[in-house]
């Protein structure tokens, strides 16, 4: 539901609310039927990057298109604003990983980074 | 992300959750791409029931097999808990709109409702 007092967001006003927050959810197929997972994120370098884990249904987004939605809950629990991004998700190797990354949630030492290269970008949201 | 504190939540209490929100994401394709909207659900009788617009590309959600997931930010803006089902979006009927469904948010004549009957539920989140 998008009631018209919402206003389209430009695309970096969408990234900057994208990385306002800490989570987002990745939208992906899994054995043929729509699969959607929350995750933590932070956005580098115009970048989305979340963590996968050995054995989820996650692997199965990796080098496919996903989208990846994020938005915040407004007043009287309602929808504030809405963000998605859409883009081919991709393992970030090792040597890759971006220095200033920060993993204040996850000690899995069998965990990996996925990376998602924003293609599309739309959001809505109250003007603000 | 699913840190190993977190249980999996019955059927019931996933539902339960569900109700407990008012906001919700259905996952669905999109001219063959992943496609994720906010919108505003109630659950009524076990089933989600959410609003569709003319014109949306929600529209390429019915009659298809859908996810439809809601989640709950806990501490420090992380995730708390998340339930998502999935199952068969259908148009519903005017003569079949719940008595009791009530619809603060919307006032488009044009609308039209969707209900989505579960065939998979799973949920997690921290125990309480």
């Amino acid at each position: 539901m998008k009631p018209v007092r919402f206003h389209e967001l430009t695309r970096d006003e969408s990234l900057r609310r994208l990385a306002s927050v800490r989570v987002g959810r990745i939208v992906f197929t899994h054995q043929a039927l729509p699969a959607i997972r929350p995750v933590h994120h932070v956005v580098d370098a115009g970048q989305v990057i979340i963590h996968g884990h050995p054995g989820a249904p996650l692997l199965s987004a990796l080098d496919t298109v996903v989208a990846y939605e994020a938005d915040g809950i407004g007043a009287d629990d309602t929808i504030g604003w809405s963000v998605v991004v859409t883009g081919v998700a991709r393992k970030i190797a090792a040597g890759e990983v971006p220095e200033r990354y920060q993993d204040p949630w996850d000690d899995d030492e069998a965990s990996y980074l996925i990376r998602i290269r924003p293609e599309l970008v739309s959001g809505f949201g109250l003007p603000g």
